[in-house]
């Protein structure tokens, strides 16, 4: 694997501009001012406070193949296991500021992760992906999964009432939307502790990020595959489950009755807490060079 | 300006894997399948019919310098003209699918504008956006809109009761809030034609596109500023306006109130149809080389 | 018909407490204060811009006599007549206080019109409805309309690009979800003016408005049959509609699939400007007697 | 305290229409159909798993009976008491379906209780609430909970990662908008177990039920005092807090401004398990006699 530029080259510093300094922007993601205080997103490494409910099943892997970029390759064991996984999220940066003004950092997550191998090293790889804020789209971006927004309601464990603890008997129910319709709903009754939360997304992740050049259709500015994965991590003990009820449904817009279950694996459940800092990038494919327009 | 690649190097043809085709996967956006359907955009050109409600004022030029990465500058002539538009579109793509079905491609936004130069050529610059659709952020991901979701209403003309026609007296008021706090809104009365729907959003944009490495804080993995405008245009006569009120509020997580009205110069209101197909590229900073992990 | 109370029994004037006075709250509808300021609803008389999109088709006419209580019958001509219709409102009071902060206004709704009788005379009624906002289910609370909260999505006519003009040809979607699964969806292609919207929805409405005794299930408090319509009203053409699709869709939680389509009678499209003041009682069931608990 | 009617009449049975059945209609909320299923509301007792942040702080007694209709009174002791809280819930009816497909049950509020008597008895009453589904709208309506739409955030207790544990030093926030304008905010640090979870909303509710009459503004057709509260309830122990941020906002359609803190009481945090299953009428004030239109 070659890369494509030989240094970092380090950018200009300020400059003036009739009497005005023109600062440096700042920011981890978009908006960038001179402050950094409007940014989308702040500074990685981001915590997370959520709980997991996944459905493993197999299908036809040539359905997996058709959402492997390549080099991604399928893996040699059981190449069809797909997680379906639905998320409920409370995230902060180091600052906790999202987790007291909640409206900046909880958000609920579906998504569908499969594995792949690049080479030899096996990954799981998000292929599909809906959440329910833009801050979430945006770290989505960064980290290489293919967000869309998305309605997504999940049971939630509580100690007293109707709600189920996560115990053996415990009922949980979880649902997804997008673009007014149902895309997917299921249903899972916790049975005894699991020694793990499932094997689709249990490996380090494969991403893809991308960016369309804006002049050549076809073409691409950045095309990359990165690998991340948790910086660290602690959970309570993972339950199985059985699976009451999967429902996958068409929409225009969607593929995901193209990977319908021929067979299904388990369910898990599990709470965790997770910290997520950056990545590497494992594979670049070469790019359009950019043409400079005149000016 | 120099480029940093050679060539464009063709990318591979599908490869074999334990029998299975690992189809080259499609789509203009993620998340990208075999057919390509499941992509969160479809193919540019895309095209939009939309109300434009714009308010035009002057503030510290120092406030819009803050908003400006390097190497773009001020403009030499009032260089503190600010544009905030308000904008109710529907869009779709060649197909008017998305017309069809209008979750798909009605969407609202409210905007800042500035104006700036690289050299010597003056562009417009969109420094705040707030969108309420998952495909209008997308759209920004590609065009370099720096898109947050938002919550937007605008006054709609219509042509029977109480609300207004595009006439003089007809009045018309937006809002603008994010994360659960109201961030602007205008109220603004139609006066007279105008020769023009404003100035400050007048020229083609300059708009920065970036990607933060993945592996490594502070340096990007593209960077890079891209002009672009609509492709074709037609719109109905631009009206004049008188502002009836115009407020901005601090937000901790917004800037608007540093960008705040020194002088009112205008407000306007226009209906219009747009094409937009791509752009190019007018600056390429030099990122940081990928440092591909081994595997 | 008798009446179950012979007179209006004025209620009393403020009384002091402590030192302070008990003012006498205020306001259209709840919360109800001192100054009516905080009512969800302004008073009536309500003014409304919109759009109608109308689909009417012939159902089995013993699903149309499921939707309603006696004594309303099924009308003798034409008793399985459907209204299928999305409107998209922008609605206010008469100082236009929601005209011009449009989110307090504006609103889009799909709602389910059949006929019935009352005696011999023809009434249309609203059997199902949606909307989304709360201003619009309280202003149903008082018309007898309904209403759940739903997505609604309705293709707007406009004079530039893309979008549709109100002419032959124009082509027009509808789209209504609740509970994050979609229930119906509709298109439209306009072909030639028409003599008028639709004749399902043509008659005063009779809404029930009913309270459930909170002390007896099963009783009422309040069990009333009203009619309403519009005191006032202006529009442009009717237009005759091609009805190119119409889909409904079936949901644990509403009967919509029940009153599927037997025959399509036609689609029609009207812009529109209305307005509300009130309506008259026209049946009143006997209540449970108010059992005021000891205290 | 006298009646107004003196027996419960009972309704017809259900009649015949040209060979069609008019079933009588089920349901316990709109819409009413023959099986019942599509109402909004399933029967009661309604079930709730929840967690409850409490800020109680002292206001101008006169803002208290600002907000209360005759012939309630504030209270002798402490009469300019309120009690500011959030709740998250899962709601559900006897079969859990509503747990099960979580869009169904879960929603959040903000509401305000003051202090109140009817005579010599001490009730609570809720003067503001917000909630975020149509649902809790709908159960209000019968409650006698004044109820809007809001959006409504609150810190979730998670047993791992960034989220607070509900133990000492676990800190809390919260937020309510509506109409996209925020209006209240709060953070609490937990410090000790309590011996209860505040005293405001300690008492059985005194609410109003009321329907203003079709026909005649400023009469009402329905006019009552209920009380209710929890039919059962379980809960964790209550933890004392300290309050380190309490915002009210000002909004043009709100008056949680005239109700400022002059003085904080305290703040809790409890999650609990509650059944309700309706209530009694304590007062009802004569209505106006529905006056049939002629037909």
């Amino acid at each position: 694997m070659s890369t494509q530029l030989s240094s970092i080259i380090s950018r200009p510093l300020a400059i003036q501009s009739k009497g005005f300094v023109v600062t440096r922007v700042q920011g981890f993601f978009h908006p960038r001012t001179a402050s950094g205080r409007a940014s989308l997103l702040p500074n990685p490494p981001w915590h997370y406070s959520g709980d997991l409910l996944t459905v493993e099943y197999r299908t036809d892997p040539a359905r997996v193949a058709d959402l492997l970029p390549e080099p991604l390759e399928l893996v040699d064991d059981d190449p069809g296991a797909v997680a379906f996984i639905w998320a409920d999220w409370q995230s902060t940066a180091a600052d906790n500021a999202q987790l007291l003004d909640p409206v900046l950092g909880q958000y609920k997550e579906a998504f569908v992760v499969v594995r792949c191998k690049l080479g030899e090293r096996v990954f799981s790889r998000c292929v599909f992906i809906w959440v329910d804020t833009d801050f979430a789209i945006a770290r989505g971006i960064h980290q290489g999964y293919p967000k869309k927004l998305g309605s997504i309601y999940q049971t939630r464990p509580h100690p007293y009432g109707p709600a189920p603890r996560v115990e053996a008997g415990g009922r949980f129910g979880a649902s997804l939307a997008a673009a007014d319709r149902r895309l997917a709903e299921a249903r899972i009754t916790l049975t005894e502790p699991a020694a793990n939360n499932g094997f689709v997304n249990g490996h380090p992740m494969a991403h893809s990020r991308y960016v369309n050049a804006i002049d050549r259709p076809g073409e691409y500015s950045l095309d990359e595959i990165i690998s991340t994965g948790a910086a660290s991590f602690e959970g309570g003990t993972p339950w199985k489950a059985t699976i009451d009820t999967f429902n996958l449904y068409e929409s225009p817009t969607e593929e995901l009755h193209l990977i319908e279950p021929q067979e299904f694996i388990g369910a898990y459940y599990q709470q965790v807490g997770v910290e997520w800092n950056g990545g590497t990038v494992i594979h670049s494919n070469a790019v359009a060079a950019p043409m400079i327009a005149a000016r």
